[in-house]
């Protein structure tokens, strides 16, 4: 069986840690090889890129940040990702490309067009086989990061730009939905698991 | 007058620091408005990928660090190079697209196509207005780099590696021999210094 690249993605307070711990208790139950990663971040380059991203000190436009988190991807792919699916261990990855769409597309409006370009460079055809796509109202987002200190630098920013980046999110798991499962964690955890458990046992043909 | 955009390009050891010093005293002689700069860096978030980049423990693949590369430039071109020349302020910078295709192209054997997506991605057909190429054979940098101590990251890298990165910059030069001005830096200092004010006082209909 070949295996999965799984991407677990979403507006920040839309319940992606919580929910991480659901997926790798899946996979534990159906004893799966799984490697867990995340982005930015994931090798020794990728989180140096990442530590500077999150820096509310770095002054990065939109571009220099989107060329920055490719620059991280395209290690992270390199070093981590692909050679794990080559080995048949399945990959999930806290966030990937579908960020970027939203984040600095709909966030910060960059062309997406022009992220489908680096996106073309870094990823050369290769795509996630499922994205589960975590999704709550604004209000609700805002509350559970409200619940937790530390904003770190996006948390610093605007409704509007949260309201953009989940209306990307939206689109393109509409103009993609056999690649996208949509979650909707604005639900109690219970239902949510279930949701999740649910993708993932279609993706891999197994009982929930 | 349009104010123009001057890069000082060629392999390690071909002696820019040196001739940097006789840029400056031309600009000086002729009393024009001059910001002399550099890549990778030029701003804060480019002086911490210049730093990653140069770090010997960085293990960043070829394809990582040209979006690295990248990344510092779009910041160079926005905060620095493009403000400076909307003011008619001249700019000089010590090192620019020519090295990541000499060095990451020609060196690391990244295909020159991929590089050309990247700096037209990022440069949106911006180009220097006068490309002062510091052309000597591998012996000659050599040998003047064994002359200095602290050898970095690229400078522990091998002949060949220098050899392509040569060719590369020697072809882009006979591409565009409009844009590119050729000095022998194997002559001695003065001879060199000559060339460059020659190349000068032409993009400026001055005298040299």
């Amino acid at each position: 069986m070949k295996a999965s690249f799984i991407t677990l993605d979403g507006i920040d307070g839309a319940g992606k840690s919580t929910n991480l711990n659901t997926i790798r208790s899946w996979f534990e139950k159906h004893q799966l090889p799984v490697l867990f990663t995340r982005e930015p971040g994931g090798t020794a380059v990728g989180e140096a890129l990442r530590k500077l991203l999150l820096d509310p000190t770095t002054h990065a436009n939109a571009r220099t940040e989107t060329l920055m988190i490719f620059a991280a991807r395209q290690q992270h792919l390199d070093e981590v990702i692909k050679p794990a699916l080559a080995q048949d261990i399945h990959v999930v990855s806290d966030r990937f490309t579908d960020a970027t769409f939203a984040y600095q597309g709909g966030g910060r409006g960059l062309p997406l067009a022009d992220i489908a370009t680096l996106e073309n460079w870094v990823q050369q055809g290769l795509q996630p086989d499922l994205t589960l796509l975590l999704d709550v109202p604004l209000t609700v987002a805002q509350q559970r990061l409200s619940q937790n200190g530390n904003p770190d630098r996006f948390e610093q920013l605007d409704t509007a730009f949260f309201e953009h980046a989940r209306t990307v999110y939206l689109d393109r798991a509409a103009s993609a939905p056999q690649r996208y499962a949509i979650i909707d964690s604005s639900l109690n955890l219970d239902e949510v698991a279930l949701q999740i458990n649910q993708a993932l046992a279609q993706l891999f043909g197994l009982n929930a």
